[in-house]
């Protein structure tokens, strides 16, 4: 009575893993400051439960399987802001982002097949693969280049012909960084060039910085009836518990596939959706005071990085995340050294270490996500615990 | 730019595809009746939406990946009632049954192993089993038994070195069987033998009629290493929209390679898990109500159906299905043939052709399923347009 050999060999999520060490820290009596977790600490605009307080059906039904069509609606209309346009049955609604990717993954790739991740990447992409014996091959991006791509050439030379599609995320998670439009035009022309699907993860499109420009692969004519959207309401809006998602795309084809895997699972929780609706009718000044919100934290964080010594951190423009490269031996090692033996004042920090998050073997060892969903006060606390603690870390590498 | 073979190759739901006939028949101006969907019209008890409506966090966050302690509990709490008894770590929360589902086939086979099912079965099983490469094999049951399994010897010779797991439901959709404590304890035994898991859907455990024992396979001690349970609050508290689910197993380190696929796609909505802990806390007597009016409903179908010359149903005893032969030549074309050109004063009624039931080619072609899932009244009108759609229906086969 074996597992399979898919589930045996899935890695640990390694933004959760070292939770025990958490809980060990806050047993002793520690204050615990969590950078390690993408979880905003911004308030739900209250529409989502005034909407889902005012149901009143006698019986919750099944939802359909597709979504209900008064939230695509306003997913149609929400999209016309960024220049896209979709029909009804251009959009399915999902449990989560997650779902949407790993639905969007099982219908482009058999097993055996790979597809094609910038790294470092989100981690559960790797998961979902794994659960579905889709192998994850990477296009390294570094610390030095502010993970922006490489260039075209060394892309190519990562694509064979398993290589079913690109799957990333933009504004990257857990990079922080923001695509050009040279850069999503590049990557549309190779998957041109190339047959390949685009499977792009935009759950942080509002979250761009610096007052740059943001490049949606739904703006890219040419490769329309490739390119399949993720997205969520979970950091949008703030509202990750309510596990609302979509998939857009106008490969018509594609959609009619996707909706067998819908019907299989049903339906997605009818009052999320009733809330989902309202969130997205959200008015547009909500982001504005976001952004702001999150481009002072990113200031923060940023300016606190480059003032410890052997830390290296290209100012990152999107999400909420910054991936940096720290002078320790292992950030792991320190990350659980942090929780295990050291405070200031009976606080310290948690990270996520970054070597889950790449593909390649031995990278990342040296590099941590923080996630900067604290508040400005407690975020300048947290990161000077950081530096302190690296300060005083017996293992660093200056 | 190729779909992947195991989405093309996964069969639309036999239940929803023929979903536009039954809108044509409406956009005619005709009434209905829906047979075809295990929607059911129960009231869903109060006391999930009141929970729901006295949620008051700012944020609405991500919950635990393996679903909030409170629900967990309650869930110990309920299975106590059948002699069941789970710790915390025995009990994960899935999105509906359907995750659960899948979940559960991923963790015990690989991409060509199979699971083998007894037929007809709920037809999501294979869905969810093409999705991830594993093949359905079946145990013919048959509408003459009453859809009991047949001798061991015949279901032992469908077992091979690929057979990973039994799947199965019981009480049985579409067939509305209960197995007996000896049916049970032949595949605990089977299970033991050839060292295979079973997962056992007992979503309908509470709808059994006549008075019958119900056998869980979490009764039986020998196999509780082997045993998973997925249950969901759809059926059972009538809150199919919610799409709160779980699996329960005794096997600790299965449990822990589950949680890995949960920790991939976060959490179960949050909202959901808070009223499904009051629906879980339910007093027994709403089940003595609710049965006896699905035994009033199950009767009359049965009954109704005995007075059709050519149809051949023994007396289901539990869930709320009945499995038909009917005597026409293809239960599909029947069903197009009642919704695109029959009525009855204007009325007419939608069934779920079983033929999608099996795995077996050429089973159920003249087979239904009917889910007395509407109140007595409109089930009898439903049952006497039936009667008159088979003596008019020109292909019939008596």
């Amino acid at each position: 009575m074996n597992f399979s050999k898919r589930i045996t060999s899935m890695q640990e999520s390694p933004i959760r893993k070292l939770v025990p060490y958490a809980q060990g820290a806050k047993a002793q009596g520690k204050k615990v400051y969590h950078l390690n977790i993408g979880q905003p600490d911004i308030e739900t605009p209250d529409s989502f439960m005034e909407s889902i307080r005012s149901f009143d059906e006698k019986v919750l039904a099944y939802s359909l399987s597709q979504g209900m069509p008064e939230l695509i609606d306003a997913m149609i209309n929400y999209y016309k802001k960024y220049d896209m346009d979709f029909e009804q049955d251009d959009i399915l609604i999902t449990n989560g982002g997650s779902e949407a990717l790993l639905f969007s993954i099982i219908a482009v790739a058999d097993a055996e097949d790979e597809i094609l991740v910038p790294e470092p990447f989100y981690t559960n992409y790797n998961g979902f693969s794994s659960a579905v014996d889709v192998k994850v091959a990477s296009i390294t991006c570094k610390a030095e280049d502010g993970f922006h791509l490489p260039d075209k050439k060394t892309i190519e030379e990562a694509i064979n012909p398993k290589t079913k599609a690109f799957v990333l995320s933009n504004p990257g998670n857990p990079t922080g960084v923001v695509y050009t439009a040279e850069e999503v035009q590049m990557l549309a022309d190779l998957a041109r060039e190339y047959n390949l699907f685009i499977i792009a993860d935009e759950v942080y499109r509002e979250f761009v910085y610096d007052g740059l420009g943001y490049t949606s692969f739904g703006n890219i004519k040419e490769v329309e009836d490739r390119v399949i959207i993720v997205d969520s309401v979970s950091k949008r809006y703030s509202a990750c518990g309510a596990r609302i998602g979509s998939i857009a795309s106008k490969n018509k084809e594609l959609m009619k596939q996707i909706l067998k895997l819908c019907q299989g699972r049903l339906c997605v929780p009818t009052l999320e959706q009733i809330g989902a609706i309202e969130l997205y009718k959200t008015p547009e000044d909500y982001f504005e005071s976001v952004n702001k919100e999150y481009e002072k934290r990113r200031n923060i964080v940023y300016e606190s990085l480059n003032d410890i010594p052997g830390v290296l951190c290209k100012k990152p423009t999107g999400a909420f995340y910054v991936n940096a490269k720290l002078p320790v031996d292992d950030a792991e090692k320190f990350t659980i050294w942090m929780l295990k033996e050291f405070d200031v004042d009976g606080e310290t920090v948690m990270l996520a270490p970054s070597e889950g998050f790449y593909a390649t073997k031995g990278l990342g060892k040296d590099e941590a996500r923080i996630a900067y969903v604290l508040n400005e006060n407690d975020l300048k606390k947290a990161m000077n615990i950081l530096k302190k603690a690296i300060e005083n870390y017996p293992n660093r590498t200056i």
